[in-house]
């Protein structure tokens, strides 16, 4: 495998992570997890927003511009021999860089910037969920960005798959259902479509973007809204969304069966032509 | 400057972090600093343990046993010419090494143990604080840890710069006093010794686990509880402590001037010969 590591494409084995990167040390990066079907990059320009916006709101600056991006992506994929693949991932990584010991920001910061590329990225055809103890916090900036620490994230996974599902349903710190380890979470009651609201604890994907702005034009009705637990028992189908998965069925939740919905098969196809429209490609 | 990096020590140019890393991508991983007088580390056991036990939690195997890491810290020190310093600090990291995409745990862990070593680690005179909006979350497993993921502690100490201040007052999500970016902290009320309450939203710190030993038996009386931030305008002295700084005064909260407790002095007086008894050397 060959990865981009700020600017240079070389062998995995060949690329070297200071060990006195900030990345490393205390998570002090951000991250995005792009989709690529044969070649194209599902909503490249999106991620790329979202990473600068979020590098700003860290303080962070990219050393590199949209246009470099997306060229160094393009010949990554083309160095692995992912540019003709049916579905691949590219994942990117800004740290903040070396620095010195101390939280302290560096005063010169050399920010890392890392792309690395994946065959594969197949969508579970349904998953199942289990509650779980850690919970997301609207008072922590990193929760609404695609931050580096993902440690909470790791556990919660680990603690669902320990009681047999294939993932966590997290809270927030107010008890409310915030989404899973790595998915935001979409519920059916009747023909109502409802997505946590985003008060802060829920990363807001590009996938739910789409989602929202997509729904209504297809004749969905669809809120953000706090939701109970308690409320997903009576649910008429839920699903989850990734930029990697699209939408993925929900089949159980804590043990209890989640009937199908019909109209997440017909968002799901809505969402497939956007995707297409919206992919960056040679 | 040299690193400990999986049992070989050499120059850091020369020290590779596999870009696969858990710990550089997910945060997936702890770490331990250690304070270094003349060769001796301070608290060496006490850190290893909580190292050890919250490897556990997360599940992550440390693969070196205890004798051996303190040995690698020794045989590090010398090579950096540390082992006569004054004050020095080491830092001990454990990931949970390269894993493939995703959150899902590696079937077969190899994690990264990777030692630093600094010269330094002064305490400063007296600092200020600013209260700021970043919270601590009761229910992140990695709040109570001392694990990789410090971008909200990073965030809140640059927040307090911005303020003009040290350090950051972090509360917890309930409100009430948690602690700075990389300390805990103490507050007298008269002659009675304050800390808040381990409720899951403080790391419990190595410093504040001997206080609490050793306040009671020279005479003062010491409580954990919950501290709302109000009280603290009414304090007759505050303190933060950490491994690195030990004891270290607050001088201003939020610009509010706070009061010079006479009983600081003598309990850090104390801390510093129950260092020395604590500490591992040659």
């Amino acid at each position: 495998m060959k990865l981009w590591l700020n600017g240079t494409i070389a062998s995995a084995g060949d690329t070297r992570i200071d060990p006195a990167d900030r990345g490393f040390l205390l998570g002090d990066g951000l991250f995005e997890t792009m989709l690529v079907r044969k070649g194209k990059i599902a909503f490249f320009e999106e991620h790329l927003l979202r990473l600068m916006k979020s590098a700003e709101t860290i303080g962070l600056g990219m050393p590199y511009a949209p246009d470099e991006l997306l060229q160094a992506c393009r010949d990554l994929l083309q160095a692995n021999e992912l540019a003709e693949c049916d579905r691949a991932s590219l994942r990117m990584t800004l740290t903040r860089g070396p620095g010195p010991r101390g939280l302290a920001l560096p005063a010169e910061p050399k920010p890392t910037v890392l792309i690395s590329a994946a065959a594969g990225a197949a969508a579970p055809e349904r998953l199942s969920l289990a509650t779980v103890s850690p919970r997301r916090n609207p008072w922590s900036p990193s929760a609404r960005l695609k931050a580096l620490p993902y440690l909470d994230n790791v556990l919660a996974k680990e603690a669902a798959r320990e009681k047999g599902a294939d993932d966590a349903l997290i809270l927030d710190t107010g008890g409310m259902v915030a989404c899973t380890s790595a998915a935001n979470i979409f519920i059916w009651e009747g023909d109502t479509l409802l997505t946590p609201a985003d008060r802060g604890a829920i990363l807001p994907g590009i996938t739910r973007a789409a989602l929202l702005e997509l729904a209504p034009g297809i004749g969905i009705d669809m809120r953000e809204e706090d939701i109970a637990p308690q409320r997903l028992a009576h649910a008429s189908g839920i699903f989850v969304t990734n930029s990697l998965m699209g939408l993925a069925p929900v089949s159980r939740i804590d043990g209890q069966e989640i009937p199908a919905h019909p109209m997440t098969a017909r968002l799901a196809a809505a969402y497939e032509l956007l995707l297409d429209a919206a992919a960056y490609g040679d």
